[in-house]
């Protein structure tokens, strides 16, 4: 199966990013308990104050829907969700390998 | 100083995507031996069978910056450009942290 990686932008309501920033910063730290996932990192945009980058690599699709599915997942989205005014430029593909992935 | 990401397309010469993955996966096993970078990640588009996406992280924009000055990095680059058509969506990041990055 082949790996799966998420990219892009969440734009936060005015004002509310590094609450929103915070918020997956705190599921990413949950990530380290999920094998499957390989990378979920949180970044800024010096240039977009509202703005939030997201890279997440995963061992395959089917893991990255499962964890949405989490209950653990499911409550973090019910806190960030009002924080959320709307998503960009989401690329998804099939990473080949590289530094910083987890050999299977 | 802060961590540095980066992340786009790449868009191949029609029907050179994979020739030009391949030069960039010898440039990811490069990366092995430069402390500094933490993450360089070659992936493909299931819907676009030209473009390729690279994501990277630094330990900041500098070492990212050195390393297209390094003799290595710059014969890629005159290997790689023949077949390169253009890049789109490049988008510089700041990392704040999450799974996959290196603690320092």
């Amino acid at each position: 199966m082949s790996n799966f990686g998420l990219s892009g932008k969440m734009i936060a309501q005015p004002g509310k990013r590094d609450e929103l920033a915070a918020i997956l910063m705190e599921a990413a730290s949950g990530m380290d308990a999920v094998a499957d996932c390989q990378i979920y990192i949180v970044g800024v945009l010096p240039e977009e104050p509202d703005a939030i980058w997201i890279t997440e690599v995963w061992d395959n699709a089917e893991a990255h829907q499962a964890s949405l599915a989490l209950e653990v997942t499911q409550a973090m989205i019910r806190r960030a969700k009002p924080l959320i005014a709307g998503f960009e430029q989401q690329v998804k593909h099939v990473p080949l390998g590289g530094k910083g992935m987890t050999a299977r």
